[in-house]
């Protein structure tokens, strides 16, 4: 079996921490298929992991197994778990990070990694990337049945759930900002679609942005659209320019859409 | 087959675009060896892109495909290509980026991709890196007949040519910075040896540099060179320094060579 | 045999020089399985490559190949070595890369590079990670004998021993600044556990840090700490902070220890 796993961390490539992951799981199942998702998320930002893992889990094979370390809770009580949602194995800190993929999946199983054989030996207090995720993931593309690694968890965390309308105004927030600088909110199409029976208006930045668009380029360079991405969330582009430059917008940017106004 | 196909994007790495790829193609043909060459081309610079492809793409084994997408075209009408260049096979948006691999490669063959067997359900408006490019590369790369992708097309797009000299003066402009600082420029070897029968002063960021230097080292610290890379390309060097930096140089930067006046 | 290649270096990732030291490689080795440690080494800094090389090397499994190449004799008469230390194989310039592995694992042995059948024809001046390193590697992870690469060097280079203390004060620097802002110092565990026999204070960026955590967290937000980590080296770190942000630090910034104030 050469099985696909993935990884998607906070940890950046100016360190080791990455290939110490890499080195863990190849020792336990040489054969592993290893492809990075990305390990630029902000330190510590669980809700962009969050989307990021949700944008692409999908498009791997059945099979794979989705490794997600982002954990300002290491060293902590919170639990690491594993988890079969879907076609998909996914290893995790229990922080919400697989919060998507719960909501998605039919059926999804999740369970704590208690048992020390899925563990290195000496489990570090800072690096359980190394120390326990990798080999749990190394194990389950191994096959390793899911019960093995410890009891179900019932209640995993997920975060909380996205905004929501009030009347005719709709708060909201950037919570990535992708290479281009389209600015990607927590507003989700299928709230959004109830709520706008009449057009909208967008205020992001200390600018309104009047409609939304149906794709990117309907717009003249360096005019900002808002319309929502395959992600099925709310995003800000800006024709030929960086949406994230031209309304000056970073995560955790507030947006606000108005209804009746577009 | 195991066959090599590498990747070169200007997504970067804070996403999951190139992860979304990687989970295309595996699922196609899981026995890929996918390699990165860059994903830090400045968003939409064909020419950079164009040039580090020129760099690296023979030595790969022969077989191995070559994805390129940097793609500011994407959704309007210009095509998608793939090709047979030399002993390798080439994936990417026909608007320039395989300039120099037809150019140098005997007997080359361009198909567009017009066959939606090779293409992802529902191509995307804004990603066809991974709707369209992947998903034909993972099929060449399990032997798939270029032909069937579509028709041949006679008339791929080219770079403009290089610049060329004018009398005694010869422009020039930085396409690419290293990570070392090292620029290097669009001024080739061949229609410089043809030109410099004499001495010349290379003039850029306002200094001026004399003569040329037949290898990295022969400077003093700090002091700038201009030599031929092994790309073929005019670049600025400064001994154990950043040309970028000293002579405040960044991509696009004019620069020109003056003759007989080394 | 699906052996492990890892590569560091500190050639950054925005060029193809990775891309194409991987062609080389699956150019001989098909089956390698390839591994970035990290590239963004800072630019000829052999000791933060050392540093992190030895951080990750051992959680490979028995019989990887890691190349280490920060180099910057390039060009000069530096050998190139290959190495066997402990269960893995090692290639690199001879700059003291090799440091930590050479000094921690039994029996090393260390030959120099001369072979030209192990090289790619027509040596380059200035990418010996491309003409000498990567094909030696695969060379190696095949199963070519160490000794015919070259003849046997009985003195590699070593970087310098790491600070001593000197009474009641123990000078360090900072060799590595990680992705969280941590910063590593060259300050060892060994050395200090033989010198402080009662409590410690740190000076570092004009702060004053008092008595060692066990442990990330320990503190409050916001308040730095100094701890030894799991590399065997002290450091400094602010909890849900950075280190190098609220103590102005940078690699090379020295650091100090009083013994007695604690």
């Amino acid at each position: 079996m050469s099985p696909v796993i993935t990884l998607l961390t906070d940890f950046g490539l100016r360190d080791a921490y990455v290939g110490a992951m890499k080195g863990v799981i190849l020792g336990i199942n040489p054969k592993a298929r290893i492809v990075d998702l990305t390990h630029e998320i902000e330190p510590q930002n669980v809700k962009q992991a969050a989307y990021l893992l949700k944008t692409a889990y999908h498009y791997f094979p059945a099979g794979s197994v989705h490794v997600a370390v982002v954990d300002p809770g290491v060293g902590t009580e919170r639990r690491p778990i594993a988890a079969r949602l879907g076609q998909w194995t996914f290893v995790a800190p229990d922080n919400g990070l697989l919060t998507y993929a719960i909501q998605r999946e039919d059926g999804p199983r999740v369970v704590e990694i208690v048992n020390p054989r899925y563990m290195l030996p000496g489990v570090s207090g800072t690096f359980h990337g190394r120390d326990i995720f990798a080999p749990a993931a190394a194990r389950l593309s191994l096959g390793a049945p899911l019960s093995d690694l410890g009891p179900e968890v019932p209640d995993p965390v997920l975060l909380p759930p996205p905004p929501q309308p009030a009347g005719d105004v709709y708060p909201g927030s950037v919570i990535h900002v992708d290479r281009f600088g389209n600015c990607i909110t927590d507003i989700e199409e299928a709230p959004f679609r109830r709520w706008a029976t009449q057009a909208v208006t967008m205020e992001a930045g200390g600018r309104t942005i009047r409609g939304l668009a149906a794709a990117y380029g309907e717009a003249a360079p360096g005019e900002a659209v808002a319309l929502f991405g395959s992600s099925g969330h709310l995003e800000m582009a800006v024709t030929m320019g960086s949406a994230q430059l031209v309304l000056g917008l970073h995560i955790g940017s507030a947006v606000l859409l108005r209804r009746g106004q577009g």
